[in-house]
């Protein structure tokens, strides 16, 4: 079958530095750009996304913050009262309980978006920046404020599972160009320049009924996109990439890269890329619906200096 | 002026219970009922929000997260980073940083949206719920995850300060019924059901020129609505409240309640409120578009027990 | 062998209740005291103790600060740099770097004593104090400002290992007053009004060998006191309790009582108990001057309302 | 008057630069030493100190942990509650209350020692280390770890304002060298090698009297030492130091260089230097006994990477 020879296809360190040639945007936009592949969405991909409300349907891609440690989760959000009612209130008869909550931004199992600061490849961030743009105080530059007014288009659920006739992908199992466009022509729906790709591997459907486990490098490892897939997105100007895991294919298939799917989406491409979403709910719609596009709206937290935030993107349908 | 006049309308206690009783919608969507004034946005409110989008131009309503102590910011947010560039990356040649995000939820200035458990009147909670239910590891019940799915769907927005034509309203003014109704006759806009209301007075506008200020009670105090304000949003069933400051009029009029906006609006009408949104990209937008309606789409974290959540409400023309 | 047949002399909880009010010392110092068993500490033992110093060396009694997960450790201590030296300094050629930590206070790994406030059996804390006093907003009564000015007197530990012939306990044995006794007579060193109990069932040494494991309830569990054990304690007017486990037998011998130790130790007696020292220093100490008792000095940080604190207690030999 | 002579003895950059490398020690341990001043105190003085307990009382050195904003605390600490008694045990009837504290730890009102790490003069640490050895994830030499077995000695009080007849210094009030040997005369009490010396210029009793200022930089000031008053501390081989400020005099009197008592004792000394003590317990006791020597004990979480602690010193008499 051709998934597993496609799976072990590895590439040497030479071949993904050819590969990050092909599909950087280094200067694309001018060498001052910040916004990357969201300059594909342009007010006309808005108002095409807004018409695709039809039912008036609106549904979370988000999971609920995580706050127990776990296999994937070794430093769980925190989550304290502030007060709650059992304390006199200030304001006479009216009482308020009051909470904090905390969280590192790039946890495994928590929902968020990536800065374009949060990663870098040989020394460089997205369009040659240097990475001590990113100090002890935060981002100087490239960081979350950049998507402040949100991430709104069509998005485009490719369900890979749903395609393979499976409950989800295996940890290691890569998605290839070849499968994608075959999940496309399957549900009918074409992924086009300033699109938000929503890819389904099932990693939240496996945690749901296995449990939570390591998915990290050194442990079980996740499913996720070959590197070579990239080449895909980079041709139809995909404007933003909305995962169930995190779109790497751990343990991974480039001789001497690890996170290869960030090196090229975050500092290649520019592209708009969250990690950890759940679309447990969305398939169910979809399937309801009968289609697989939707708006999306996503809003980072307005944080300065920031490399990413947790965030609730929602589909409307 | 009236505006003085009305300002100085000060309600009695018992006026206050009185006024409670009327605005509370307790038992209206039934006993268990935990969306409150949510329930007034159908299917057919969001579709018609999508439909204002005709521009696809995207502002958000949100405040920069707020990490320097000030008058209004006594317990600062904090950020901090987990890594940065400046260690070896345990993925090669690929490196990412990364960071830590922590906020109390319900500051004075972060923009932050409230779940229904946040307020108790007279030790209940909206639709009568005991504050025993918020125990000291978080809500039980109308916790924020009601909101999970997004509070989406048409925003209107009052500009007080417009109608006035002056730059802000001065602590302790109080907008009444009136001026709303005003409002809406000077911007040709008429709050309905299920709208989602914004509210500005100019409180960011004063705190950009002015500088930051004490603006809690025992300060100098805050523009709102007047108490009273709270029978037209209930009449015409109002979904949802966004307001630049926190819609209480500080000091008050109410005679031994505090917070008696919060008081009516979250535990007697079981409102979708907000705090210390900013107008100030969005003032620009509407005069642009000639129209102060437009798609809005709010999403709060999903934190599980949460009194509410940190968001960046998005408005799409 | 006598240990195996002691180790399963359960309780009921009846006799519990017993054992309990015949270690009581509620009311022993007045119905307002805040200090329980410190009281046995007087000038006289501070002096006698600083008179052990002979040799002027000093020992940490302290693990690490735990900020990693692990299986006894699912809430781990962060530590964030808040500035490094990669940004200008406003001091111009002096530069300072900076840092956060924070911590839940009673984690299963982290070396901390606990306030009397922290333990309650039936309602009740030490000196029949109510529960109510501990608000969401922080203890009022009873909370570690009482040791504020230090625990400081003699140590004196009991090494079980040492006297079994073992590296350490296992989890689930239980120490007994006559086990107890035993060591101090084979260790010529005996319990006496205003010491400071330091008791060693090699837990630590375990986890060095062995790796962390869960040590809690419906975990492996971990060795300590036999509850009847404390009428020793009581008895002998021990002042503080220094335990490298937290004195708990897990799984335990008492019927419906989880936490029996602390129940007798905190809520009856008003002792002042630490968790999670470390003695593997201490140990060489005492081999090389050949006795088991030292000057010991204690300080918790001073929080306002705190129910106890991390701390790095010292031996001084 | 002297004083206010030497108070104004402005140093010229290059006079410190002079200054500094009179008192440095960098290379008199050996290139890889990390103890600093510290070397200083022996066995001898360690015995020599618990001879001074002949009272047998203990007092605080600390403050309260300060967890609200203030001119002097921009970032508090913060407590929160884990759990309190609100909620059903897992212990049956022993129930536990718990909470979290975290704090910045070179705050500007809470009790901390420094680690070596934490100051750089011209891009050097202690001992010539470079700065870079202080990374995103903690520091990898010089950090407080050094000081895990505690700081322990004869603590000798120099207390300014009683040779002076006043309250307290005034911000910007430099205390020097001339000053010190006179209250050394006026105690009858000497600073001699090993020892920890603790320098009072009444700074929290003007903080208890006048409330809270902001004693930074661009603020009021600090009354502290004048940085020739460290060629004292070198001769006479100082261990520690213990100021109820930061012993930094601000405004500064030296050209171009802000804090530059840090730099001298901790980067070029390698001293083991804390910030913040309140003597107000203390000189009551001093006054009772007769004497400003006495033991000290303190010592700061063990804390791996961290720049310092918060921690709270105790004296004994």
């Amino acid at each position: 079958m051709a998934k597993n020879k496609t799976t072990s296809s590895h590439l040497t360190a030479q071949e993904f530095d050819e590969l990050f040639s092909k599909v950087s945007n280094w200067g694309r936009w001018g060498p001052g750009d910040e916004r990357g592949t969201l300059n594909y969405i342009t007010p006309d991909h808005v108002r095409a996304a807004s018409a695709l409300v039809r039912l008036g349907r609106t549904v979370s891609l988000s999971l609920p913050i995580n706050t127990v440690a776990g296999p994937d989760n070794p430093r769980p959000a925190v989550h304290y009262m502030v007060r709650t009612f059992d304390i006199p209130s200030p304001r006479g008869a009216t009482q308020s309980a009051t909470d904090f909550m905390g969280s590192e931004v790039h946890g495994n199992c928590q929902t968020h978006i990536d800065a374009l600061c949060h990663n870098a490849y040989k020394g460089r961030l997205y369009n040659g920046k240097p990475t001590d743009s990113v100090t002890s105080q935060g981002a100087t530059i490239l960081d979350i404020r950049t998507y402040a007014h949100g991430v709104v288009g069509r998005g485009v659920l490719l369900d890979i599972p749903r395609l393979r006739g499976v409950k989800w992908l295996e940890p290691g199992e890569a998605v290839t160009r070849e499968e994608l466009e075959a999940s496309e022509r399957a549900q009918g729906v074409f992924l086009q320049e300033g699109d938000i790709f929503l890819f389904r591997t099932g990693h939240h459907r496996r945690r749901l009924e296995l449990g939570s486990w390591d998915s990290d490098y050194g442990g079980e490892g996740r499913a996720g996109l070959h590197a070579t897939a990239m080449l895909l997105l980079h041709e139809r100007k995909v404007a933003a990439f909305l995962p169930d895991g995190d779109g790497e294919t751990v343990p991974g298939h480039v001789e001497g890269v690890g996170s290869p799917i960030h090196a090229l989406q975050i500092a290649a491409m520019g592209m708009a890329c969250a990690d950890n979403l759940q679309f447990e709910d969305l398939i169910g719609e979809c399937a309801q619906a009968g289609r697989w596009e939707f708006m999306v709206v996503a809003a980072p937290l307005r944080l300065p200096g920031g490399t990413g935030s947790l965030f609730n993107p929602i589909a409307i349908f």
